[in-house]
Protein backbone atom coordinates (compact mmCIF):
# COMPACT_ATOMS: atom_id res chain seq x y z
CA UNK A 1 0.00 0.00 0.00
CA UNK A 2 1.71 3.06 -1.28
CA UNK A 3 1.98 5.80 1.79
CA UNK A 4 1.42 8.02 -0.46
CA UNK A 5 -2.03 8.24 -1.15
CA UNK A 6 -2.93 6.94 2.63
CA UNK A 7 -5.74 8.54 3.98
CA UNK A 8 -7.77 9.40 0.63
CA UNK A 9 -10.99 8.02 1.39
CA UNK A 10 -13.55 7.74 -1.21
CA UNK A 11 -17.36 6.57 -1.24
CA UNK A 12 -18.25 4.57 -4.44
CA UNK A 13 -21.65 4.71 -5.47
CA UNK A 14 -22.59 2.10 -7.94
CA UNK A 15 -20.50 -1.56 -8.79
CA UNK A 16 -20.76 -2.76 -12.14
CA UNK A 17 -18.23 -3.52 -14.17
CA UNK A 18 -16.56 0.32 -14.49
CA UNK A 19 -17.24 1.27 -10.95
CA UNK A 20 -15.26 -2.26 -9.86
CA UNK A 21 -12.26 -1.54 -11.72
CA UNK A 22 -12.15 2.18 -10.63
CA UNK A 23 -12.57 1.23 -6.96
CA UNK A 24 -10.20 -1.72 -7.43
CA UNK A 25 -7.53 0.79 -9.02
CA UNK A 26 -7.64 3.16 -5.93
CA UNK A 27 -7.33 0.65 -3.61
CA UNK A 28 -3.92 -0.51 -4.89
CA UNK A 29 -3.26 2.85 -4.78
CA UNK A 30 -3.96 2.82 -1.41
CA UNK A 31 -6.86 5.00 -0.92
CA UNK A 32 -9.72 4.20 1.34
CA UNK A 33 -12.73 2.65 -0.51
CA UNK A 34 -16.35 2.52 1.01
CA UNK A 35 -18.96 1.34 -1.35
CA UNK A 36 -22.81 1.05 -1.95
CA UNK A 37 -24.28 -0.89 -4.27
CA UNK A 38 -28.07 -1.33 -4.72
CA UNK A 39 -27.77 -5.02 -4.79
CA UNK A 40 -25.66 -5.76 -2.31
CA UNK A 41 -23.91 -9.30 -3.74
CA UNK A 42 -21.96 -6.92 -6.24
CA UNK A 43 -19.52 -5.57 -3.67
CA UNK A 44 -18.26 -8.80 -3.86
CA UNK A 45 -14.89 -8.33 -5.14
CA UNK A 46 -14.17 -5.12 -3.56
CA UNK A 47 -14.72 -6.32 -0.24
CA UNK A 48 -12.44 -8.71 -1.24
CA UNK A 49 -9.37 -6.50 -2.22
CA UNK A 50 -9.95 -4.25 1.11
CA UNK A 51 -13.25 -2.17 0.93
CA UNK A 52 -15.81 -1.53 2.98
CA UNK A 53 -19.78 -2.01 2.03
CA UNK A 54 -22.59 0.04 3.16
CA UNK A 55 -26.11 -0.81 3.81
CA UNK A 56 -27.37 2.53 2.43
CA UNK A 57 -25.71 5.55 -0.23
CA UNK A 58 -25.43 7.69 3.34
CA UNK A 59 -23.14 5.69 5.86
CA UNK A 60 -20.98 5.04 2.55
CA UNK A 61 -20.53 8.79 1.86
CA UNK A 62 -20.29 9.47 5.70
CA UNK A 63 -16.50 9.88 6.13
CA UNK A 64 -15.23 10.10 2.89
CA UNK A 65 -13.43 12.85 0.80
CA UNK A 66 -14.36 12.27 -2.06
CA UNK A 67 -18.02 11.05 -3.55
CA UNK A 68 -18.28 9.22 -7.01
CA UNK A 69 -21.32 7.57 -8.75
CA UNK A 70 -20.78 5.23 -11.68
CA UNK A 71 -24.69 4.65 -12.57
CA UNK A 72 -26.36 3.33 -15.23
CA UNK A 73 -28.36 6.00 -15.99
CA UNK A 74 -30.17 9.80 -14.51
CA UNK A 75 -32.96 7.96 -12.73
CA UNK A 76 -30.82 5.99 -10.58
CA UNK A 77 -29.09 8.90 -9.83
CA UNK A 78 -31.91 10.93 -9.00
CA UNK A 79 -32.76 7.90 -6.48
CA UNK A 80 -29.49 7.12 -5.13
CA UNK A 81 -29.09 11.25 -4.01
CA UNK A 82 -32.49 12.33 -3.00
CA UNK A 83 -33.91 8.81 -1.83
CA UNK A 84 -34.55 7.39 1.29
CA UNK A 85 -31.23 7.66 2.88
CA UNK A 86 -29.47 9.13 -0.50
CA UNK A 87 -26.20 10.82 -0.85
CA UNK A 88 -27.94 14.44 -0.20
CA UNK A 89 -29.11 13.10 3.33
CA UNK A 90 -25.57 13.07 4.34
CA UNK A 91 -23.71 16.21 5.25
CA UNK A 92 -21.84 17.61 2.69
CA UNK A 93 -19.02 19.45 4.22
CA UNK A 94 -17.36 20.72 1.52
CA UNK A 95 -17.28 17.96 -0.20
CA UNK A 96 -18.83 18.03 -4.20
CA UNK A 97 -20.66 14.31 -6.24
CA UNK A 98 -18.53 13.48 -9.00
CA UNK A 99 -20.50 11.71 -11.50
CA UNK A 100 -18.56 9.62 -13.81
CA UNK A 101 -21.84 8.17 -15.90
CA UNK A 102 -23.01 9.04 -19.30
CA UNK A 103 -26.20 11.41 -19.25
CA UNK A 104 -28.47 13.38 -21.12
CA UNK A 105 -27.06 16.56 -20.74
CA UNK A 106 -29.88 18.69 -19.88
CA UNK A 107 -30.94 16.27 -17.44
CA UNK A 108 -27.69 16.03 -15.92
CA UNK A 109 -27.40 19.43 -16.12
CA UNK A 110 -31.25 19.90 -14.27
CA UNK A 111 -29.92 17.43 -11.34
CA UNK A 112 -26.78 18.92 -10.71
CA UNK A 113 -28.46 22.13 -10.08
CA UNK A 114 -31.03 20.12 -7.80
CA UNK A 115 -28.02 18.64 -6.06
CA UNK A 116 -26.25 21.82 -5.56
CA UNK A 117 -29.50 23.45 -4.06
CA UNK A 118 -29.46 20.55 -1.48
CA UNK A 119 -25.38 21.24 -0.55
CA UNK A 120 -23.96 19.11 -3.37
CA UNK A 121 -22.33 20.53 -5.65
CA UNK A 122 -22.11 18.15 -8.79
CA UNK A 123 -18.75 17.59 -11.19
CA UNK A 124 -19.61 15.08 -14.35
CA UNK A 125 -16.99 13.52 -15.55
CA UNK A 126 -17.67 10.83 -17.91
CA UNK A 127 -15.07 8.37 -19.39
CA UNK A 128 -13.74 7.98 -22.24
CA UNK A 129 -12.30 4.13 -22.69
CA UNK A 130 -13.23 0.85 -21.26
CA UNK A 131 -13.16 -1.68 -18.30
CA UNK A 132 -9.25 -2.37 -19.44
CA UNK A 133 -8.63 1.83 -18.95
CA UNK A 134 -10.11 1.82 -15.90
CA UNK A 135 -7.74 -0.75 -14.33
CA UNK A 136 -4.76 0.69 -16.03
CA UNK A 137 -5.26 4.43 -15.07
CA UNK A 138 -5.74 4.95 -19.12
CA UNK A 139 -9.38 6.93 -18.91
CA UNK A 140 -10.11 10.32 -19.98
CA UNK A 141 -12.67 12.78 -18.31
CA UNK A 142 -14.82 15.07 -20.53
CA UNK A 143 -15.73 16.99 -17.57
CA UNK A 144 -18.29 19.75 -16.88
CA UNK A 145 -18.56 22.12 -14.14
CA UNK A 146 -17.62 25.03 -12.12
CA UNK A 147 -13.91 25.82 -12.21
CA UNK A 148 -13.50 25.58 -8.50
CA UNK A 149 -15.60 22.18 -8.01
CA UNK A 150 -13.52 20.82 -10.81
CA UNK A 151 -10.58 21.40 -9.27
CA UNK A 152 -11.77 20.08 -6.19
CA UNK A 153 -12.59 16.71 -7.90
CA UNK A 154 -9.05 16.98 -9.96
CA UNK A 155 -7.29 14.79 -7.25
CA UNK A 156 -9.69 11.81 -7.33
CA UNK A 157 -9.72 12.29 -11.45
CA UNK A 158 -6.20 12.22 -11.66
CA UNK A 159 -5.64 9.22 -9.84
CA UNK A 160 -8.49 7.24 -12.06
CA UNK A 161 -6.85 8.48 -15.36
CA UNK A 162 -4.59 10.56 -17.51
CA UNK A 163 -6.27 13.05 -19.14
CA UNK A 164 -8.82 15.58 -17.50
CA UNK A 165 -10.46 18.20 -19.85
CA UNK A 166 -12.48 20.75 -18.72
CA UNK A 167 -14.77 21.79 -21.64
CA UNK A 168 -17.22 23.82 -19.83
CA UNK A 169 -20.10 23.88 -16.99
CA UNK A 170 -22.30 21.72 -16.00
CA UNK A 171 -23.71 20.02 -19.18
CA UNK A 172 -20.63 20.49 -21.27
CA UNK A 173 -18.73 16.65 -20.22
CA UNK A 174 -21.61 14.79 -21.16
CA UNK A 175 -22.36 16.50 -24.74
CA UNK A 176 -18.69 16.05 -25.41
CA UNK A 177 -19.01 12.72 -24.28
CA UNK A 178 -21.96 12.34 -27.19
CA UNK A 179 -20.24 14.20 -29.21
CA UNK A 180 -17.66 11.50 -28.68
CA UNK A 181 -19.59 8.28 -29.26
CA UNK A 182 -20.94 9.95 -32.52
CA UNK A 183 -17.24 9.25 -33.52
CA UNK A 184 -17.50 5.80 -32.17
CA UNK A 185 -20.88 5.27 -34.33
CA UNK A 186 -19.19 6.89 -37.51
CA UNK A 187 -16.20 4.94 -37.54
CA UNK A 188 -18.08 1.56 -36.84
CA UNK A 189 -20.59 2.13 -39.66
CA UNK A 190 -18.25 3.23 -41.48
CA UNK A 191 -15.97 0.16 -41.37
CA UNK A 192 -19.04 -1.74 -41.93
CA UNK A 193 -19.70 0.03 -45.23
CA UNK A 194 -16.64 -0.01 -45.98
CA UNK A 195 -15.59 -3.79 -45.62
CA UNK A 196 -19.29 -4.55 -47.05
CA UNK A 197 -18.34 -3.18 -49.89
CA UNK A 198 -14.94 -5.12 -50.31
CA UNK A 199 -16.36 -8.43 -49.59
CA UNK A 200 -18.97 -7.96 -51.97
CA UNK A 201 -16.25 -7.94 -54.71
CA UNK A 202 -14.09 -10.72 -52.61
CA UNK A 203 -11.39 -8.43 -51.93
CA UNK A 204 -8.39 -8.90 -49.31
CA UNK A 205 -10.28 -7.51 -46.17
CA UNK A 206 -7.04 -7.92 -44.30
CA UNK A 207 -5.31 -6.13 -46.30
CA UNK A 208 -7.38 -3.55 -46.29
CA UNK A 209 -6.93 -3.19 -42.86
CA UNK A 210 -3.19 -3.09 -43.15
CA UNK A 211 -3.32 -0.39 -45.38
CA UNK A 212 -5.77 1.85 -43.33
CA UNK A 213 -3.48 1.20 -40.24
CA UNK A 214 -1.02 2.68 -42.56
CA UNK A 215 -2.37 5.62 -43.55
CA UNK A 216 -3.44 8.82 -42.12
CA UNK A 217 -6.65 7.73 -41.11
CA UNK A 218 -5.08 5.20 -38.98
CA UNK A 219 -6.78 4.56 -35.73
CA UNK A 220 -6.76 2.22 -32.48
CA UNK A 221 -10.40 1.94 -32.78
CA UNK A 222 -10.22 0.37 -36.62
CA UNK A 223 -7.09 -1.96 -35.46
CA UNK A 224 -9.77 -3.28 -32.67
CA UNK A 225 -12.85 -3.48 -34.68
CA UNK A 226 -10.97 -5.12 -37.21
CA UNK A 227 -9.09 -7.81 -35.53
CA UNK A 228 -12.73 -8.45 -33.82
CA UNK A 229 -13.90 -8.81 -37.37
CA UNK A 230 -11.39 -11.00 -39.03
CA UNK A 231 -11.24 -13.02 -35.20
CA UNK A 232 -15.46 -13.04 -35.54
CA UNK A 233 -15.22 -12.20 -31.84
CA UNK A 234 -17.91 -10.12 -30.78
CA UNK A 235 -18.16 -10.81 -27.20
CA UNK A 236 -20.25 -8.24 -25.27
CA UNK A 237 -17.91 -5.06 -24.06
CA UNK A 238 -19.83 -2.06 -25.65
CA UNK A 239 -23.50 -3.14 -26.69
CA UNK A 240 -24.81 -1.69 -29.71
CA UNK A 241 -27.81 -0.59 -27.25
CA UNK A 242 -25.83 1.08 -25.36
CA UNK A 243 -23.93 2.61 -28.75
CA UNK A 244 -27.37 3.14 -29.98
CA UNK A 245 -28.57 4.95 -26.67
CA UNK A 246 -25.71 7.61 -26.67
CA UNK A 247 -26.47 8.49 -30.66
CA UNK A 248 -30.21 8.81 -30.30
CA UNK A 249 -29.41 11.22 -27.19
CA UNK A 250 -26.74 12.80 -29.38
CA UNK A 251 -29.07 13.10 -32.43
CA UNK A 252 -32.02 14.73 -30.34
CA UNK A 253 -28.94 16.95 -28.61
CA UNK A 254 -27.95 18.31 -31.81
CA UNK A 255 -32.00 19.03 -32.94
CA UNK A 256 -32.42 20.65 -29.90
CA UNK A 257 -29.20 23.04 -30.30
CA UNK A 258 -31.02 24.53 -33.80
CA UNK A 259 -28.70 21.69 -35.86
CA UNK A 260 -29.18 19.52 -38.22
CA UNK A 261 -27.42 16.79 -37.98
CA UNK A 262 -26.81 14.35 -40.80
CA UNK A 263 -24.80 11.20 -39.87
CA UNK A 264 -26.16 10.71 -36.46
CA UNK A 265 -29.93 10.48 -37.68
CA UNK A 266 -28.36 7.90 -40.42
CA UNK A 267 -27.23 5.97 -38.01
CA UNK A 268 -30.15 6.00 -35.79
CA UNK A 269 -32.09 4.80 -38.60
CA UNK A 270 -29.80 1.71 -38.92
CA UNK A 271 -29.94 0.76 -35.05
CA UNK A 272 -33.57 1.35 -34.53
CA UNK A 273 -34.73 -1.70 -36.36
CA UNK A 274 -32.83 -4.37 -34.55
CA UNK A 275 -34.11 -6.45 -32.42
CA UNK A 276 -33.52 -6.41 -28.42
CA UNK A 277 -30.89 -9.44 -28.41
CA UNK A 278 -29.17 -8.28 -31.67
CA UNK A 279 -28.53 -4.86 -29.75
CA UNK A 280 -27.16 -7.03 -26.55
CA UNK A 281 -24.36 -8.07 -29.01
CA UNK A 282 -20.98 -5.60 -29.29
CA UNK A 283 -20.62 -2.87 -31.02
CA UNK A 284 -18.00 -4.44 -32.89
CA UNK A 285 -21.30 -7.22 -34.47
CA UNK A 286 -22.46 -3.63 -36.35
CA UNK A 287 -19.64 -4.27 -39.39
CA UNK A 288 -20.23 -8.30 -39.07
CA UNK A 289 -23.85 -7.33 -39.93
CA UNK A 290 -23.33 -4.87 -42.77
CA UNK A 291 -20.64 -6.60 -43.96
CA UNK A 292 -21.54 -10.37 -43.62
CA UNK A 293 -20.15 -13.39 -41.81
CA UNK A 294 -16.96 -13.07 -41.98
CA UNK A 295 -14.97 -15.22 -44.40
CA UNK A 296 -11.29 -15.47 -42.85
CA UNK B 1 22.84 9.55 -57.11
CA UNK B 2 22.36 6.51 -55.93
CA UNK B 3 24.47 3.81 -57.50
CA UNK B 4 21.85 0.72 -56.58
CA UNK B 5 19.12 2.20 -58.58
CA UNK B 6 21.39 3.02 -61.31
CA UNK B 7 20.16 2.06 -65.00
CA UNK B 8 16.02 2.15 -63.63
CA UNK B 9 14.22 4.16 -65.93
CA UNK B 10 10.77 5.51 -65.72
CA UNK B 11 8.51 6.96 -68.07
CA UNK B 12 6.00 9.24 -66.35
CA UNK B 13 2.88 10.12 -67.68
CA UNK B 14 1.02 13.27 -65.74
CA UNK B 15 2.80 15.68 -64.03
CA UNK B 16 0.46 17.78 -61.61
CA UNK B 17 0.94 17.72 -58.03
CA UNK B 18 1.26 13.96 -56.92
CA UNK B 19 3.19 13.08 -60.14
CA UNK B 20 5.41 15.66 -59.86
CA UNK B 21 5.93 14.61 -56.34
CA UNK B 22 6.29 11.43 -57.51
CA UNK B 23 8.95 11.76 -60.10
CA UNK B 24 11.13 14.19 -57.99
CA UNK B 25 11.52 11.28 -55.26
CA UNK B 26 12.44 8.69 -58.08
CA UNK B 27 15.21 11.53 -59.66
CA UNK B 28 16.44 11.62 -55.60
CA UNK B 29 16.63 7.79 -55.81
CA UNK B 30 19.14 7.96 -58.91
CA UNK B 31 16.28 6.84 -61.16
CA UNK B 32 15.99 8.12 -65.13
CA UNK B 33 12.55 9.64 -65.13
CA UNK B 34 10.92 10.18 -68.83
CA UNK B 35 7.84 12.54 -68.62
CA UNK B 36 5.12 13.58 -70.95
CA UNK B 37 1.84 15.98 -69.49
CA UNK B 38 -0.40 17.33 -72.11
CA UNK B 39 0.79 21.10 -70.83
CA UNK B 40 4.02 21.05 -71.16
CA UNK B 41 5.11 23.70 -69.41
CA UNK B 42 3.95 21.79 -66.37
CA UNK B 43 6.54 19.25 -66.69
CA UNK B 44 9.97 21.98 -65.89
CA UNK B 45 9.85 21.66 -61.90
CA UNK B 46 10.99 17.81 -62.92
CA UNK B 47 13.21 19.07 -65.97
CA UNK B 48 14.74 21.54 -63.78
CA UNK B 49 15.85 18.22 -61.57
CA UNK B 50 16.93 16.11 -64.21
CA UNK B 51 13.65 14.30 -66.07
CA UNK B 52 13.40 14.67 -70.12
CA UNK B 53 10.62 15.83 -71.58
CA UNK B 54 9.00 14.54 -74.56
CA UNK B 55 6.24 15.33 -77.27
CA UNK B 56 4.35 12.03 -77.39
CA UNK B 57 3.36 9.51 -74.53
CA UNK B 58 4.86 7.33 -77.00
CA UNK B 59 8.01 9.01 -76.64
CA UNK B 60 8.11 8.98 -73.62
CA UNK B 61 7.69 5.93 -73.08
CA UNK B 62 10.14 4.43 -75.34
CA UNK B 63 12.98 3.05 -73.98
CA UNK B 64 11.51 3.02 -70.06
CA UNK B 65 11.40 -0.16 -67.98
CA UNK B 66 8.58 0.79 -66.28
CA UNK B 67 5.24 3.12 -66.85
CA UNK B 68 3.34 5.08 -64.65
CA UNK B 69 0.34 7.45 -65.31
CA UNK B 70 -0.89 9.73 -62.71
CA UNK B 71 -4.15 11.34 -64.49
CA UNK B 72 -7.05 12.89 -63.04
CA UNK B 73 -9.27 10.77 -64.58
CA UNK B 74 -10.51 7.59 -66.65
CA UNK B 75 -11.31 9.89 -69.84
CA UNK B 76 -7.42 11.05 -69.85
CA UNK B 77 -5.86 7.64 -69.01
CA UNK B 78 -7.81 6.29 -72.29
CA UNK B 79 -7.05 9.56 -74.09
CA UNK B 80 -3.36 9.11 -73.43
CA UNK B 81 -3.42 5.03 -73.72
CA UNK B 82 -5.15 4.93 -77.31
CA UNK B 83 -4.57 8.30 -78.90
CA UNK B 84 -2.52 9.06 -81.39
CA UNK B 85 0.97 8.01 -80.10
CA UNK B 86 -0.35 6.95 -77.23
CA UNK B 87 0.97 4.80 -74.91
CA UNK B 88 -0.79 1.44 -76.17
CA UNK B 89 1.41 2.55 -79.49
CA UNK B 90 4.96 1.94 -77.92
CA UNK B 91 6.09 -1.63 -78.08
CA UNK B 92 5.36 -3.17 -74.86
CA UNK B 93 7.81 -5.77 -74.93
CA UNK B 94 6.91 -7.41 -71.70
CA UNK B 95 6.21 -4.20 -69.77
CA UNK B 96 3.05 -3.60 -67.45
CA UNK B 97 1.06 0.03 -67.09
CA UNK B 98 1.09 1.08 -63.76
CA UNK B 99 -1.38 3.19 -62.66
CA UNK B 100 -1.82 5.64 -60.05
CA UNK B 101 -4.84 7.32 -60.18
CA UNK B 102 -8.68 6.84 -58.31
CA UNK B 103 -11.14 5.69 -61.12
CA UNK B 104 -14.36 3.79 -60.98
CA UNK B 105 -13.70 0.44 -60.30
CA UNK B 106 -15.28 -0.73 -63.14
CA UNK B 107 -14.58 1.95 -65.54
CA UNK B 108 -10.70 1.02 -64.40
CA UNK B 109 -11.37 -2.84 -64.80
CA UNK B 110 -12.84 -2.48 -68.43
CA UNK B 111 -9.75 0.08 -69.37
CA UNK B 112 -7.15 -3.07 -68.32
CA UNK B 113 -8.93 -5.24 -70.19
CA UNK B 114 -8.70 -3.22 -73.30
CA UNK B 115 -5.31 -2.20 -72.09
CA UNK B 116 -4.13 -5.99 -71.59
CA UNK B 117 -5.51 -7.00 -75.75
CA UNK B 118 -3.31 -4.09 -76.96
CA UNK B 119 -0.28 -5.80 -75.32
CA UNK B 120 -0.25 -3.30 -72.15
CA UNK B 121 -1.61 -5.27 -69.13
CA UNK B 122 -2.39 -2.76 -66.14
CA UNK B 123 -1.85 -2.64 -62.51
CA UNK B 124 -3.39 -0.46 -60.53
CA UNK B 125 -2.27 1.52 -57.28
CA UNK B 126 -4.29 4.24 -56.53
CA UNK B 127 -2.75 5.90 -53.34
CA UNK B 128 -3.25 6.89 -49.64
CA UNK B 129 -1.76 10.03 -48.56
CA UNK B 130 -0.40 13.68 -50.14
CA UNK B 131 1.85 15.40 -51.99
CA UNK B 132 3.80 15.35 -48.70
CA UNK B 133 3.62 11.72 -48.36
CA UNK B 134 5.13 11.44 -52.43
CA UNK B 135 7.83 13.54 -51.34
CA UNK B 136 9.01 11.35 -48.23
CA UNK B 137 8.02 7.97 -49.91
CA UNK B 138 5.45 7.14 -46.81
CA UNK B 139 2.77 6.42 -49.34
CA UNK B 140 0.72 2.97 -49.26
CA UNK B 141 -0.88 1.71 -52.50
CA UNK B 142 -4.01 -0.38 -52.93
CA UNK B 143 -3.25 -2.70 -55.30
CA UNK B 144 -5.07 -4.44 -58.03
CA UNK B 145 -4.04 -6.89 -60.95
CA UNK B 146 -3.20 -10.18 -61.66
CA UNK B 147 -0.52 -11.34 -59.08
CA UNK B 148 2.41 -11.75 -62.03
CA UNK B 149 1.43 -8.16 -62.79
CA UNK B 150 1.73 -7.02 -59.33
CA UNK B 151 5.04 -8.38 -58.92
CA UNK B 152 6.50 -6.76 -62.18
CA UNK B 153 5.19 -3.70 -60.36
CA UNK B 154 6.32 -4.14 -56.98
CA UNK B 155 10.18 -2.52 -57.54
CA UNK B 156 8.58 0.75 -58.43
CA UNK B 157 5.81 0.85 -56.33
CA UNK B 158 8.06 0.12 -52.92
CA UNK B 159 10.52 2.98 -54.31
CA UNK B 160 7.51 5.52 -54.15
CA UNK B 161 5.82 4.18 -51.26
CA UNK B 162 6.00 2.09 -47.65
CA UNK B 163 3.48 -0.30 -48.63
CA UNK B 164 1.98 -2.35 -51.11
CA UNK B 165 -1.24 -4.27 -50.74
CA UNK B 166 -2.32 -6.63 -53.16
CA UNK B 167 -6.27 -6.86 -52.75
CA UNK B 168 -7.72 -8.91 -55.92
CA UNK B 169 -8.04 -8.58 -59.49
CA UNK B 170 -8.46 -5.66 -61.59
CA UNK B 171 -10.45 -3.11 -60.00
CA UNK B 172 -9.57 -4.39 -56.29
CA UNK B 173 -7.29 -1.33 -55.94
CA UNK B 174 -10.18 1.55 -56.66
CA UNK B 175 -12.84 -0.30 -54.68
CA UNK B 176 -10.49 -0.47 -51.93
CA UNK B 177 -9.26 3.20 -52.72
CA UNK B 178 -12.94 4.18 -52.31
CA UNK B 179 -13.72 2.08 -49.86
CA UNK B 180 -10.67 4.28 -47.31
CA UNK B 181 -12.18 7.78 -48.57
CA UNK B 182 -15.41 7.09 -47.47
CA UNK B 183 -13.57 6.43 -43.98
CA UNK B 184 -11.99 10.01 -44.76
CA UNK B 185 -15.71 10.76 -45.28
CA UNK B 186 -17.40 10.14 -41.96
CA UNK B 187 -14.62 10.71 -40.12
CA UNK B 188 -14.45 14.44 -41.29
CA UNK B 189 -18.27 14.83 -41.62
CA UNK B 190 -18.11 13.24 -37.99
CA UNK B 191 -15.89 15.54 -36.69
CA UNK B 192 -17.78 18.69 -38.13
CA UNK B 193 -20.88 17.66 -36.43
CA UNK B 194 -19.41 16.30 -32.75
CA UNK B 195 -17.65 20.01 -33.36
CA UNK B 196 -20.90 22.13 -34.28
CA UNK B 197 -22.95 20.44 -31.08
CA UNK B 198 -19.90 21.85 -28.80
CA UNK B 199 -19.92 25.04 -30.02
CA UNK B 200 -24.00 25.37 -30.37
CA UNK B 201 -23.19 24.96 -26.14
CA UNK B 202 -19.81 27.46 -26.01
CA UNK B 203 -17.75 24.42 -24.93
CA UNK B 204 -14.09 24.05 -25.45
CA UNK B 205 -13.35 22.78 -28.85
CA UNK B 206 -9.61 22.39 -28.21
CA UNK B 207 -9.79 20.58 -24.97
CA UNK B 208 -12.38 17.77 -26.76
CA UNK B 209 -9.69 17.65 -29.16
CA UNK B 210 -7.30 16.90 -26.66
CA UNK B 211 -9.32 13.72 -25.03
CA UNK B 212 -10.73 12.42 -28.38
CA UNK B 213 -6.31 12.43 -29.08
CA UNK B 214 -5.97 10.91 -25.95
CA UNK B 215 -8.73 8.43 -26.58
CA UNK B 216 -8.96 4.83 -28.15
CA UNK B 217 -10.57 6.81 -31.26
CA UNK B 218 -7.12 9.33 -32.02
CA UNK B 219 -6.16 9.04 -35.55
CA UNK B 220 -3.72 11.45 -37.51
CA UNK B 221 -6.95 12.54 -39.58
CA UNK B 222 -8.74 14.13 -36.44
CA UNK B 223 -5.11 15.57 -35.36
CA UNK B 224 -4.65 17.19 -38.77
CA UNK B 225 -8.29 17.98 -39.51
CA UNK B 226 -8.86 19.31 -35.90
CA UNK B 227 -6.02 21.99 -35.85
CA UNK B 228 -6.79 23.18 -39.66
CA UNK B 229 -10.45 23.92 -37.96
CA UNK B 230 -8.65 25.80 -34.50
CA UNK B 231 -6.08 27.76 -36.98
CA UNK B 232 -8.84 28.34 -39.42
CA UNK B 233 -6.19 27.21 -42.38
CA UNK B 234 -8.54 25.23 -45.17
CA UNK B 235 -5.68 25.78 -48.01
CA UNK B 236 -6.50 23.24 -50.44
CA UNK B 237 -5.11 19.98 -50.06
CA UNK B 238 -7.74 17.82 -51.49
CA UNK B 239 -10.68 19.34 -52.41
CA UNK B 240 -14.50 18.94 -51.47
CA UNK B 241 -15.18 18.60 -55.08
CA UNK B 242 -12.41 15.68 -55.45
CA UNK B 243 -14.04 13.76 -51.70
CA UNK B 244 -17.73 14.84 -53.08
CA UNK B 245 -16.82 12.37 -56.55
CA UNK B 246 -15.06 9.71 -54.40
CA UNK B 247 -18.01 9.48 -52.01
CA UNK B 248 -20.60 9.44 -54.94
CA UNK B 249 -18.52 6.67 -56.39
CA UNK B 250 -18.71 4.80 -53.72
CA UNK B 251 -22.07 5.13 -52.85
CA UNK B 252 -23.00 4.32 -56.83
CA UNK B 253 -20.60 0.98 -56.50
CA UNK B 254 -21.97 0.16 -53.49
CA UNK B 255 -25.55 0.30 -54.59
CA UNK B 256 -24.78 -1.40 -57.50
CA UNK B 257 -23.04 -4.36 -55.69
CA UNK B 258 -26.49 -4.68 -54.02
CA UNK B 259 -25.55 -3.50 -51.11
CA UNK B 260 -27.73 -0.55 -48.91
CA UNK B 261 -25.53 1.77 -47.63
CA UNK B 262 -26.17 4.98 -45.19
CA UNK B 263 -23.55 6.88 -44.17
CA UNK B 264 -21.81 6.89 -48.27
CA UNK B 265 -25.43 8.81 -49.30
CA UNK B 266 -25.82 10.94 -46.24
CA UNK B 267 -22.44 12.50 -47.14
CA UNK B 268 -23.58 12.92 -50.37
CA UNK B 269 -26.75 14.35 -49.87
CA UNK B 270 -24.34 16.53 -47.49
CA UNK B 271 -21.47 17.92 -50.00
CA UNK B 272 -24.02 17.88 -53.35
CA UNK B 273 -25.93 21.35 -52.91
CA UNK B 274 -22.46 22.97 -52.37
CA UNK B 275 -21.42 25.78 -54.64
CA UNK B 276 -18.65 24.69 -56.92
CA UNK B 277 -16.93 27.35 -55.98
CA UNK B 278 -17.42 26.13 -52.52
CA UNK B 279 -15.96 22.79 -53.59
CA UNK B 280 -12.59 24.28 -54.57
CA UNK B 281 -12.14 24.52 -50.90
CA UNK B 282 -10.38 22.27 -48.73
CA UNK B 283 -12.31 19.28 -47.55
CA UNK B 284 -11.42 20.17 -44.02
CA UNK B 285 -13.68 23.65 -44.52
CA UNK B 286 -16.33 20.63 -44.18
CA UNK B 287 -15.64 21.17 -40.43
CA UNK B 288 -16.03 24.73 -40.23
CA UNK B 289 -19.13 24.48 -42.35
CA UNK B 290 -20.74 22.36 -40.20
CA UNK B 291 -19.22 23.91 -37.11
CA UNK B 292 -19.82 27.32 -38.20
CA UNK B 293 -16.63 29.75 -37.85
CA UNK B 294 -13.91 28.98 -35.55
CA UNK B 295 -14.02 31.15 -32.39
CA UNK B 296 -10.02 30.47 -31.06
Amino acid sequence: MSRRNAGKRLALIGCGAMGTALGLRLLGLGWEVRVYNRSPERTAPLRDAGASAHATPAEAVAGADWVATVLTDSAALRALLFGDNGIASAPAAGRRLVDLGTHQPTQLAALGAEAAAAGWPLVEAPMTGSVHDASHGTLHFLVGGAEADVEWASPLLWALGRGVHHLGGLGAGNTAKLALNLLVGVMAGGLGEAIALLRAHGLAVDSFLDALDGSGLASPLYRRLGQRYLDGDHAPRFSLANLEKDLRWECEHALASGLQPRLAPALCRLLAPLSEEAKRRDYSALIADLAGAPSC
